[in-house]
């Protein structure tokens, strides 16, 4: 089944979405939150899951489901825990400020804590206080975990993921140096998050999941043309049982936590950094790391980091030509 | 007043207690949890003040209060960034691993992104799966703080503390350096916190409270011995409001967010390290503190982390001798 979370007051109100994304159905009866859903989830899933097939059957009253009507499916959640799984990504930023990747890195996940209080909405603008923040996008995939216990095993990892989604984890790339360097992690230099329309159950991803992965390109897009279509199937070092599993290693994850892959990123068939879209290549799924092959290949970054009015849009389509989860589409704004 | 949790499903049940902390009267027919007096606390609070006047009236139904009955007055939070203000800490536990402490540190402030989806109770035991984890308490104050906008001025910040608590910030010592040098910051590091099991508006504090920081002693015990009395009115470097501005520099916070002090820290009487309590100073907030001076002292750490059946406790009492927060105890268990 597919959820989402209209705008409404702080936790949006529940609807369950049809396969299409067309038409749309209240759930709040059943629970009046995504987040309650998943505080009673073995509850309430097999309800949302009748009420889903029922909206497909048209035999429930609906209406015209509008994306640009939603909050994130989670508006604030009490844990976002994004990993970086696409170890390739980490070794090119590296390698663009000559900083050398630790071996460990392909054994090790990275994980950092992220701000979950107040989420963008899909369509939200993202505000920007000073363009010198430099700001970026960084296209990943996302899952909502039930209940995970201390020291979860890999099967009791993987049984916990309740939905799929997309995320636009903002970054502001100027900020993150001087940061990273004070050795406390992400802070300002992480924003908020958006997520797309849709949260699906991972059987609506039919084969494109493998229980641990979603096998289907990234699709982002930047001022509407293509810039990435990296396949978050593949390079993904750890997929999402390993990381729920590192999340939990030394305390309990509780009902809807997120946890994020970190940017979607491949190597070029030739083992390097791939080419941009441009030049044939499946591009990128954030301005750095375009800028790093920019760097790489040419001496200095070609491509600017995000301008006040420019539009990300970040989206994934079934092997049909479907929208999965609806669209992230978000234009940056002066921050007032 | 005073509000406290008590343990209910996952966001506790809504009490306020007496100022002496011997009594309490449900509240969940005002707000079913803190979580959503917070959400509505300009309506919410005027009701609650009004319960608490009666109830220290007596002209409500009341109960015994137990502090062993509650859970952290947030059970799960969307929100918690901890600082770390007292940067005395900071620049003793670097100088210990032979590491400069940048200027800046006086001056921007430090912090964190905490998991907050699961906070332990304040009489919970601390689930440890290793001794060689090196856990750690560290004894800290803290504010929760209603919406704040991006960009908050000071003003707006100091205005947006509702209520004052407690933090016991378990730390897995052992786990620290290598997973700092990784560069995404604290996770595995830093499990479960617990908080006071009593949160009180900033006028209960009376003059202890300054509109910034809380000029109170910060008790802390070890196996019933005291261990600390730093005084977290001294040498904060970044009081609340800066450290809530720090916070909302990027982002908005969300009514609910926790902001915390870091390890409170006194530098001793002559500008150095201090004294342990033993030796009549005034102790540390955490053992770490008291191992960087055993190593500065005398070349080597003599006190142990955490072991297995060791009790912590964290208090505060106001000029009389009261407790106001109720006490954080918690005995460290082994994680099956």
């Amino acid at each position: 089944m597919k959820l989402a979370s209209l705008k409404h007051g702080r936790d949006g109100r529940l609807v369950v979405v049809t396969a299409d994304l067309t038409r749309a159905t209240d759930a709040f009866f059943i629970a009046p939150s995504l987040q309650a859903a998943l505080d009673d989830w073995d509850r309430v899933a097999p309800r949302l899951a009748d009420l889903a097939a029922q909206l497909e059957l048209g035999s429930v009253p609906s209406f015209r489901f509008h994306e640009h009507d939603c909050a994130s499916p989670l508006p604030r959640a009490f844990q976002w825990a994004d990993g970086s799984a696409y170890v390739n990504h980490v070794e090119l930023v590296r390698k663009a400020r000559g900083a050398e990747m630790p071996a460990s890195f392909w054994t090790d996940p990275l994980m950092y804590q992220g701000g979950s209080d107040a989420f963008l909405g899909p369509r939200d603008p993202i505000p920007l206080a000073s363009e010198d923040h430099g700001a970026d996008l960084e296209g990943e995939v996302a899952v909502i975990v039930g209940d995970v216990a201390m020291g979860a095993s890999r099967e009791v990892a993987a049984a916990a993921i309740r939905l799929v989604m997309l995320v636009n984890d903002v970054s502001l790339r100027n900020l993150i140096p001087a940061e990273l360097g004070k050795g406390f992690g992400f802070f300002q230099s992480k924003p908020a998050s958006a997520f797309s329309p849709v949260a699906v159950t991972p059987d609506e991803l039919g084969t494109a999941w493998d229980g641990g992965k979603v096998r289907l390109p990234l699709l982002t897009f930047l001022n509407g043309r293509p810039f990435g279509r990296a396949d978050a199937g593949s390079d993904m070092t750890f997929d999402f049982p390993a990381l729920i599993m590192h999340a939990a290693r030394t305390r309990a994850l509780s009902a809807g936590s997120i946890i994020g892959s970190g940017t979607v990123s491949n190597k070029g068939a030739d083992g390097g950094p791939g080419r941009p879209i441009g030049e044939g290549g499946l591009g990128y799924s954030c301005i750095a790391e375009q800028r790093v092959v920019e760097t790489i290949t040419g001496g200095a970054p070609k491509t600017n980091f995000l301008k006040i009015g420019d539009v990300v849009r970040i989206e994934m389509k079934d092997a049909k030509g479907h929208s999965i989860f609806g669209a992230i589409e978000q234009q940056v704004a002066p921050h007032a």
